[in-house]
């Protein structure tokens, strides 16, 4: 059975808010704004870095840490690609990387640059992340993992 | 009230076309190609660049500029991050980051990586950037601001 | 004679598919999933890099090659930026720059940046990759040609 057109929009509109807050993590950390930051989970949410776990608190407070404000002051961006999106009902999985962009007085340096899984949920107040997980591609065959269907 | 089916298609129609007009730029300006940069713009455009203002004529000479041949004999990519899209009838903005990756002989090195905030206008010949800025995130809160909501 | 609702839905889903495919194409070649990789392109497909020309046998071993082992050990992110598409019907072109950043130990460096140009074709199966020419922007006219309209 064909999909409806009510369908057929509700998922282009799905896929288009899914990049939207995915869009927005960047901007958002790169300014230092932790609350536009937490918003993008649910409540309940977590990002995992490495081996390193973050609720929701967590999550609100990333760009209080040193290591952060340290970035912030030396100039310093957080690049998402253009996400592969999976949706199955209210839930999806997308794909991407990032790349930490640092800058040293006379260009940038990648410090970091990771494999993301990003599982999302559909809530009442729209799509969030449920759950991040991000690893840095430094060989290690969890990031790679990360990658995978 | 709910937006009706016609409300929707454009919306996203919107989004799609804008998306389009931003990941225009960087193949435009890499393969040197002026008046498909400024045809990006409303003839009134301008695209400012750290304290620099640029107008039609100047947009369309970008190209043209001594900095710009010689990355473009070395080799340069100027990457365009997925947009975060903020529509608002006939007006959007959307927030990038650019990242300027520049050949060396061996490897690439990002030159320059900025914070964009893409002013946009729906005009009779369809989207059009109405003003766009640019700051090196460099530590400077300037570059931050256009980040934010 | 405006577009219909059914060809203005079609139109989005062709490009939301087509990013979909590209968006692909990292995760799978920095996971090491080469039928996977090979699974983006038509059986007749081909992968222009440089001057060498790859079929849908060397498209699936591609991530086999010594080169690329090394690099998956070290870590790699193959980033495909948000890609132009142009559509036409059945066929499509995309253009895109892609990065390709590798781990030293310390930091990540861009190892390969290059212009890329993809030839797409809906078949029965959905959109397929017919042909994808990349070339390593080094200074070369042809690096720069794949970028233009």
């Amino acid at each position: 059975m064909s999909a409806s057109i009510e369908q057929r929009l509700q998922a282009l509109e799905d896929r288009a808010e899914i990049a939207a807050l995915i869009a927005r993590y960047g901007p958002a950390v790169d300014s230092g704004d932790g609350d536009a930051v937490r918003a993008l989970w649910t409540d309940e949410g977590t990002y995992v870095i490495d081996d390193v776990t973050l609720d929701a608190g967590g999550i609100r407070t990333l760009t209080e840490l040193p290591t952060h404000q340290e970035y912030m002051s030396a100039g310093c961006a957080h690049v998402i690609s253009a996400p592969r999106i999976q949706l199955t009902g209210d839930a999806a999985v997308a794909t991407t990387h990032s790349v930490v962009m640092i800058h040293d007085g006379e260009r940038w340096n990648a410090e970091r640059v990771s494999a993301n899984r990003w599982e999302l949920a559909r809530t009442v107040d729209g799509w969030r992340v449920s759950r991040r997980r991000n690893h840095l591609l430094n060989g290690a065959a969890a990031a790679r993992a990360l990658l995978t269907d």
